[in-house]
């Protein structure tokens, strides 16, 4: 089977290419990414910026690929909200030149379109797949365009397409511009004596955090017993308040860190609790995450220790 | 007050030039459009390419208009399904150009946003504004993600916008690609024995049409009596079938055409019926239509007698 990951030297692309490694060892993988190399020399890697169509068909026409993995996306709230128009270039264009790629050329694969719990807006109980959505950023939009367009293309032209609502990710490599690997590396800094208060945004949100190792097996079973069209979310089922986050961490490290407010890191109009109910996934795709929080923090402070 | 429309030389900017012309005479106007020349010679032109964010932005920085009537648009159905990289490109891109530079340059003007009947998908019944939507073509779900974007752009940015939901416009000089202009163009040419049958597509299918000075009168008073954030139908209330306009036509020109089916001219998924319900435009704006059907076809026939 040919697998085409995009956005392959990405948090979770370089994951899911490890978890193809492992777990099939036939497989022929591709990557595609914009930067020079890939960051995994053991695949096939397409240098390429997918807003050029035409090189995406290029892309598409050589490959033939079985599965597309488009992780590629702009995904942050806070650029989305600095340059909306770029948000929907690098997300809902960038995703159309791919679904018209695979129709013109007619190409027989399955397409991943990756959503984002972004997309249900304010809830206080666990989210479910069948809730109405409420976009609350231009980020958020995109998305719900994304699935709406996915819908579309299932419908009418007959594409293979299986879509997620993606919750929070974690694990070990993520960049420190997220809030935990961010409190990790802070706090191991208090722990040498390097620092001496954790610095801090609104920490009495609720999120639900899976860890990437959990997430890519996710997308590798919605791939192989996902049913076309449907969308499954992707979380742990848990909610954690960032406060208890930083405690869990500070008890392994064994301190007790003075918290700072910083303003810079307080975002207008956060949403307070965030949590999926991930009963779909695991009930029509057999799928059970594997790693609990404390284990991927763990990884996380012994990873820069 | 100033008021800058986009898509001046478009079929409803050309109407709703003359409609302030007519109606408020110390309206100082602008239009920008892509082409060369404004086809309304009483009128500051701007030539522009909506697509390119800092010519947008001198243009308000220029203007700073009390109004925006954002008309532009690429609002083909059709079209949007042979590129729809393009569609969200032409629309809503085009529309986050404008909205970023009110926001950013600090404009203080209402903006009028247009969104389409498309948006709803398929209903049996005439469709309200607080109607769940399905879309059911790449440009309506660029409409959609406008309409979206509209209300964060009011909730975190204060913009003051006003919407619109419009279903089909006709009237004295329409393109001729849209239908009733080729029904009338065709049936004119039956009654003066230059072409044999009419060549039609679906027929049976049902349509909400307004007469476009109908459409400016309600857009203008959305404009000044409109709530924020608010999304209104622009329609007749009235649906009727294509079969029925046929004949209306052909009751005028005392002809009885042969009606022949060309396929290419039926479309894949079309939607049976589509009727709005225009309660909220009536009670809330205090809008009444003033063209009635038969005058409208009536016009149409005398423009190319």
């Amino acid at each position: 089977m040919k697998y085409l990951i995009t956005g392959s030297n990405g948090f979770v692309g370089r994951y899911f290419i490890e978890y193809l490694k492992n777990n099939e060892k036939e497989a022929v993988i591709y990557g595609a990414d914009i930067s020079e190399n890939s960051l995994n020399p053991d695949i096939t890697y397409i240098q390429i910026d997918l807003n050029d169509r035409f090189a995406v068909y290029r892309m598409l026409e050589k490959i033939k690929p079985d599965y597309i993995i488009h992780l590629a996306a702009m995904s942050s709230v806070a650029q989305s909200w600095q340059d909306p128009a770029k948000c929907f270039l690098h997300n809902t264009s960038v995703f159309l030149n791919i679904a018209d790629g695979v129709r013109e050329l007619d190409i027989k694969c399955r397409i991943l379109s990756v959503g984002s719990s972004e997309e249900y807006g304010i809830y206080d109980e666990p989210m479910k797949e069948n809730f109405v959505l409420h976009p609350k950023s231009p980020y958020s939009v995109a998305r719900l365009s994304q699935e709406y367009l996915s819908k579309l293309y299932v419908d009418y032209f007959n594409l293979d397409i299986v879509m997620t609502r993606s919750f929070n990710h974690i694990g070990p490599r993520q960049n420190l511009k997220f809030v935990i690997p961010s409190f990790v590396h802070q706090l191991v800094k208090i722990s040498k004596g390097k620092q001496k208060d954790i610095k801090v945004g609104n920490i009495d949100v609720v999120r639900d955090f899976l860890d990437v190792r959990d997430v890519v097996n996710a997308y590798y079973k919605i791939l192989k017993n996902g049913k076309t069209r449907e969308v499954y979310n992707v979380c742990s089922g848990k909610g954690v308040r960032l406060r208890d986050i930083i405690e869990m961490i500070s008890a392994k490290l064994n301190i007790t860190p003075k918290i700072i407010v910083d303003n810079n890191r307080l975002r207008a109009n956060e949403i307070m609790s965030v949590i999926g109910d991930n009963s779909k996934l695991k009930t029509e795709i057999g799928w059970e995450p594997k790693y609990d929080l404390q284990t991927t923090l763990k990884e996380m402070i012994l990873e820069i220790i």
